[in-house]
């Protein structure tokens, strides 16, 4: 087992060049992480080092503005936790840390200090972009080399399997940038691209293995960085998925655990009860909270120990880590509500005081305003814990976008939803950011969700390039890709086009049907759109009280006003203007950017059956 | 039409021991308040007066410890609003009020100050009381002769329309107070009683056309005081009705407004848009709020413009003045949203520094918690004002408790919507001042919101009584009364027996029908296991997430738990009870408080199909 883990290791080394660990030393595993930079924000770095009984030995070390601060036995005697302290004197460089024991020979890393690269923005994303999410898996085989890595679990492909390896990987990804880029798409989020050497589902990222290491059947950390540069020149950013909560069951601590409550230890198989709710709850039991947080996601993926100092500094540094080293410009945290709110409260202020422009929007799946806010940051309502959380993926109104397509409309019922959902926004410090969607990978894509109805789906496009907030795409939706999250795994089919084998491409017109082009068209023009008017992504926002089960809303700032019309009515409505003079004061006509037409504010407008309107207003 | 209302005024000073005005004054209409006592907590007040042309004459008065503060002229001459200061040191007395003009007669008006009762509580209502909902002209006729009130817009009776008046009254309320409280009922509010002398639908109150008044067909002033003296004697609490947004469109000042910016003018009639949501809305539209403040609730009752502060002080002190002369312990605010925020919170100020123990709540019918905490003082979410208002007629729950007994259960729907309104409690200063309800006299009866299916309902009247807040009941709730609220009025029937004529009487076990006294008695049972049992009141809430459609909650104090378990499904469930060791600890059984039958908590409780088991525990 020892001997798998040394091969691995050397594996590693081989595939990156972020390790300078020398391999011929006896008995030391793995120091994380393998190098660092001088002058950073934090002076301190906790090394985990893993090597045979290694907490057996001294440890010392000499460098310039570098001093050994304190060296931490755990239970586990083949673990040491090293922490060291670098000056803003310190210059990069390499010297070598000894563990030493007496009769033994001396174990000696070498450890680098590298130069920041001037080059990190580390620039955060907010409501000037348009996200495009994808499963690397599932997007391009890019490269055909890395399809399969022999030493790892999973070592084969099989595209008919929903549960299996595809292919898909950075290669694939960097390949179709210019196909995001003239879309309108601006930033990239991916789902985990770390190492998930998993025997089993290991396709979707969410069950690391590693936590400083891509995963080689995607590429190599150089690739990942490779595809950040990409993005940065095209004036593009990348979001990294981060799951604090939980790793993988084969994750390599797992194996040889530092100490016990290295993650959540329960008598049996416990599981999570999945519900944020005990966590704000006046009443709620001690029992409910307890098993939100501390049960296991799934029996894969058992559950880290948040309130153990070793388990918070190895992972936080291993995420500022990502930002230094790839250029990364945000964070989307997976499962948010499951982890240790004081720890991602600490976390969340670490990585602003290391990045002050650097953002993370939390994923907060649950079901009305009260519990999503909660989590934020700043909002009115949680007195007693500053989150540090700038935003969340914004589940509410995913709900009512769906009600407002799908239901028969009332007082309470159909367009208001979208109407009554935006008012909640006033328990937000900012809901500017919080992110805006109609699906993901774990979600029925929506265009199911409307029941293929196209012209729902573009109603839904539109507004989710219009409203408040920082919109997401997922992969496919913008060739109208179907299918129901349940069972799991069929709404994350593979992009038609990104294999060689296909023989379809729908990344161009040629293979796109005439409802494909239709849909990706749409999307394109009001993306771009979009990308060409700050009045849209930054602008203010007024809504007005639907009527008639007809939505209206603008976006404006001093050079801008556009005009937002949804009817879900299937018959064409007539829209008195008079209404709105809030807002069209000034104003005589509004241009359907669209199609191009202008029509007179002066009386009412006519907003075709089953269309939302987008209107730049015209004085 | 001066001539008309001088005759009413007339008939008012027959019918009532309250005016001191002396008739035979020349040009003298109305002075309101007509009296005011000593000792008061705010010294000034705000006297308006009402004669033709009486601003043209000069005021005056001499009193020992009373001072003429301010007399303001207004747009109409036929108004003077005159500001008198008593001094604690004022005795209570008689005094002329003086009206003088160079060649006329003087006006001379006898203003008394009387000696505050001693007895006044104003004790307010909280989570220990069980409020019970009349509307007084549909329940009981205890007195034929004020049937019809000559001279008043709407003479006649007819029980057979549910717009007209019925007869019922303020003695037939009397009658019944035993039948109230030995069911458990410790709280009494009522549909508006002050005059409502409408052409038309006068009989629901709340189109005042008269403040200081009881409406002459439920009894009088003194009537009125008699029902709260009554209520104290047996220990129980009179809630009064108050409606700030609105008056009735025959308004004594609606026939000679005081000035143009009494009530809310509009080009032509323009109704409310019945939104609370734009109040909030960060994205609001002011042409959306102005609607909705300004807008009249109907063509009948137009909306006060409470920026004005005659308005403001005109209605405050009318509401003082009820408390200090009836007894009143706590008001309940109708259309609470639609008032002028400034001003509800000065009222809110103004009312509880004149009696600290006093407490109101608001109705807040919104869809939304975000929309109801909105409203509540001392709130999380309200940055900006403080609203003064303790508590809010819960919808919310109203919602939750309707979903959990008639939708499909799934993971967010059924009976998990009732703890998941119960979690956003946390936004609340003290939710135990909510009023919560299964329906009212604007709602369908809950009975047939549950299909007049019997089980239900009982579940749903356990919850009521077991849950947190301020349970209120309906009257003829408790007999099961049936109907939905479209067409209006339906659910305004009569209660059977309260008018001589009829042919049964359900105030009686022999005039009710089997399912009419299970019902009955099951309501009583609950109410007066309450009423002796204060954990069930006051104690604190546990609730635990609902598993497989069941939820549990507990109650619990120093002295008893009480474990409350809905089953909502068409089976017996079998329901483990070492999840709840957090509150059964230490206890070993568990007695119905309904049945007497005890059962062990040692494995797991069977939960009857559709079924709430209230259940003390015992050690």
């Amino acid at each position: 087992m020892l001997q798998t883990r040394r091969m691995l290791l050397t594996a590693v080394l081989l595939l990156t060049t972020m390790c300078t660990v020398v391999a011929q030393l006896p008995k030391l595993e793995r120091i994380e992480p393998a190098f660092w930079w001088t002058g950073m924000q934090e002076p301190m770095v906790q090394l985990i080092v893993h090597g045979d009984k290694i907490a057996e030995r001294e440890v010392s070390l000499s460098y310039t503005g570098v001093t050994l601060q304190e060296v931490h036995k755990v239970e586990n005697p083949n673990y040491l936790f090293v922490d060291i302290n670098i000056a803003a004197s310190a210059e990069p460089g390499t010297f070598p840390i000894i563990f030493r024991q007496k009769g033994q020979k001396d174990i000696v890393y070498k450890y680098e200090l590298k130069k920041r690269e001037g080059s990190i923005k580390a620039q955060g994303v907010n409501s000037s972009d348009f996200v495009y999410l994808i499963m690397p898996d599932r997007f391009a085989n890019g490269d055909k080399s890395n399809d399969v890595i022999k030493g790892m679990q999973e070592i084969s492909l099989n595209r008919d399997s929903m549960y299996k390896r595809h292919g898909g990987d950075i290669q694939g990804i960097i390949d179709h940038l210019g196909y995001l880029q003239e879309m309108g798409v601006t930033t990239l989020w991916m789902t985990p691209l770390v190492t998930n050497d998993q025997p089993s589902a290991s396709y979707h990222g969410y069950a690391a293995t590693e936590n400083y290491r891509i995963d080689p059947r995607f590429g190599s950390n150089e690739m990942y960085k490779r595809l950040a540069d990409s993005l940065h020149k095209r004036g593009m950013k990348l979001v990294q998925d981060l799951v604090h909560n939980h790793i993988g069951s084969q994750h390599w601590t797992m194996k040889d655990l530092p100490m016990r409550n290295w993650v959540h230890q329960w008598p049996v198989f416990t599981r999570s009860n999945f519900r944020a709710a005990p966590l704000m709850d006046p009443y709620g039991a001690a029992a409910d909270r307890k098993l939100m947080t501390e049960g296991w996601f799934d029996v894969h993926m058992p559950d880290l120990d948040q309130s153990n100092p070793y388990v918070r500094k190895y992972f936080t540094q291993s995420h500022i880590w990502w930002i230094e080293y790839a250029g990364v410009d945000a964070f989307r945290l997976d499962t948010y509500p499951y982890n240790d709110a004081d720890f991602m409260a600490e976390w969340g202020k670490a990585i602003k005081a290391a990045y002050p422009g650097f953002t993370f929007f939390g994923e907060v799946w649950v079901r009305s305003g009260p519990e999503q806010v909660y989590f934020t940051q700043g909002n009115t309502v949680n007195r007693g814990l500053d989150t540090q959380l700038p935003g969340v993926t914004d589940f509410q109104s995913l709900w009512a976008i769906s009600s407002a397509l799908n239901e028969k409309a009332g007082w309470d019922d159909g367009i208001v939803k979208l109407y009554a959902t935006l008012v909640q926004d006033y328990q937000y410090q900012d809901p500017m950011r919080n992110v805006v969607f109609l699906d993901n990978h774990d979600l029925s894509r929506f265009y199911s969700v409307v029941n293929g109805n196209k012209n729902k789906y573009k109603m839904a496009l539109a507004w989710l390039l219009t409203t408040r907030g920082i919109p997401q795409l997922y992969y496919g939706a913008e060739i109208g890709m179907k299918n129901f999250s349940n069972p799991d795994g069929l709404v994350r089919e593979d992009f038609k086009g990104g294999w060689a084998a296909d023989t379809v491409n729908k990344f161009t017109p040629a293979g796109r049907n005439a409802e494909e082009n239709e849909l990706h068209d749409y999307i394109s023009k009001l993306a771009n759109y979009r990308k060409s008017n700050p009045v849209v992504q930054t602008g203010k926002l007024m809504q007005f009280i639907p009527q008639d089960n007809v939505y209206t809303y603008f976006r404006y700032n001093a050079e801008k006003t556009v005009m937002i019309v949804m009817n879900p009515n299937e018959k064409e409505m007539a829209l008195p203007t008079a209404r709105f003079s809030e807002r069209t004061s000034g104003f005589t006509k509004a241009k359907d950017v669209i199609s191009g037409n202008s029509a007179s504010l002066s009386d009412s407008l006519h907003i075709p059956a089953m269309t939302t309107l987008v209107m730049e207003l015209e004085r």
